[in-house]
């Protein structure tokens, strides 16, 4: 906004601001994911199946992390990121980023509740904030799905009505994605209580897992931050308006 | 958006729609408020002095809860909830009420401190991540202040600047917010594992405790929401440009 001269994507020094912001989004997920890998394999035991729930557990952080933050924002910035590509490319391809995002959240929540149900005694489940508050998140990631392939992949619906929607679409995205995060700190916050001894001396494991946490953050405020900014909005290009000339249904 | 039929502030039903959600929004915190006196006076033998530091921790909870949440949001949305007063006057409200949030919250965060120092043995500062992310709220929304006081209240920053700024502070204030929100639900959960005996097994403070976080991200949702939507923005009045003309350093 600060430094929008022209209309040019290809010369707004907007969109420099934009794609190193952009980046620097990606290389805060990536680091992000690849810290989250070293504090389950270093310190938690790694991963593991049915037979070793306590490994089987690690799977939840790491899973959550790769599909339910770094999958479910890079998709909400699909439209800005890829803003050359043409809009159909770009729905199929943010209803199969969130596709792949949902697989993963389901695997992390079975082993989540796996870990609970396979030990002995048994850890009761769902009666904590974090559980509450996440799977939450994921209902309103699940119903935001179902509602924006209705109005806005399938063919049929009323220009209107996806006019009406798409706010609230883009409310709603943005709300599940925040809630994933504050739900991922206070995940963090459990599993460093239960499971690092003496967290507060901060040992490297505690280190870590407040180092995870504030990339949870940045990475949720940049999303953010490229998803709202009014001067990085994708502008529609020939070929969107081309397709709906031809057959009428985009 | 969906309704906005016309100009007329006192005629427009968009209005409508945000003056429900607005006594929503006043309802949900004041509720949350009620309930966290409630949670620290029912289950944690209520509020005490330095002479008490387990009681002294509980101003903690409910100041933050009234400073940095209830106070923090209803600041932010002083300019659309009061639309026909004059700007100034909105604007010497919504420094007045930070204010009064930041002496509460400076108040909650010397009596967690007393907390930790003034038991024996004494409990470390610093070291969760509820205490780095909440701590980075705080440094936000006083960096915020300074710089919102500066070029918004302070006679003399040029016109350019300041709407340079604005989108800035607006980014900053309402992600200084959310991270408050995201750090009290990780406070909630700190609190819940460290006092409730059996929190898994969800008793009456358990229970609250859940609920609590529940209604903290309901506020911070609708607060986020009245102060984002294009079409519940104020308008201009005559008595904000009146000023202007007269004295010209508005």
């Amino acid at each position: 906004m600060l430094f929008s001269l022209g209309n040019k994507s290809n010369m707004d020094p907007t969109l420099i601001n934009f794609k190193v912001l952009y980046v620097l989004t990606q290389l805060c997920g990536l680091t992000m994911i690849v810290l989250v890998g070293t504090w389950i394999g270093q310190h938690f035991g790694g991963l593991g199946g049915t037979d070793n729930p306590k490994q089987e557990f690690n799977w939840h952080p790491l899973f959550m992390t790769i599909g339910f933050i770094y999958l479910y924002g890079n998709s909400i910035l699909i439209y800005r990121g890829f803003r050359t590509t043409r809009k159909k490319t770009l729905k199929l391809t943010h209803a199969g980023i969130h596709m792949a995002a949902f697989v993963l959240t389901v695997i992390a929540l079975k082993t989540v509740f796996d870990s609970h149900n396979l030990v002995d005694p048994p850890i009761p489940n769902m009666y904590s904030l974090h559980s509450w508050l996440g799977l939450s998140a994921v209902i309103i990631f699940c119903l935001q799905y179902v509602a924006g392939f209705m109005a806005f992949l399938v063919p049929g619906m009323r220009e209107n009505y996806k006019i009406a929607l798409m706010p609230l679409h883009i409310y709603f995205g943005l709300f599940g994605f925040v809630l994933a995060i504050a739900s991922a700190v206070m995940g963090l916050t459990e599993k460093a209580i239960f499971a690092i001894p003496n967290y507060s001396t901060l040992p490297a494991a505690g280190v870590l897992a407040n180092i995870i946490g504030v990339l949870y953050v940045v990475f949720g405020a940049l999303v953010v931050y490229l998803a709202t900014e009014p001067s990085y909005k994708r502008k529609a290009i020939p070929e969107d308006t081309a397709l709906l000339s031809a057959n009428g249904t985009e």
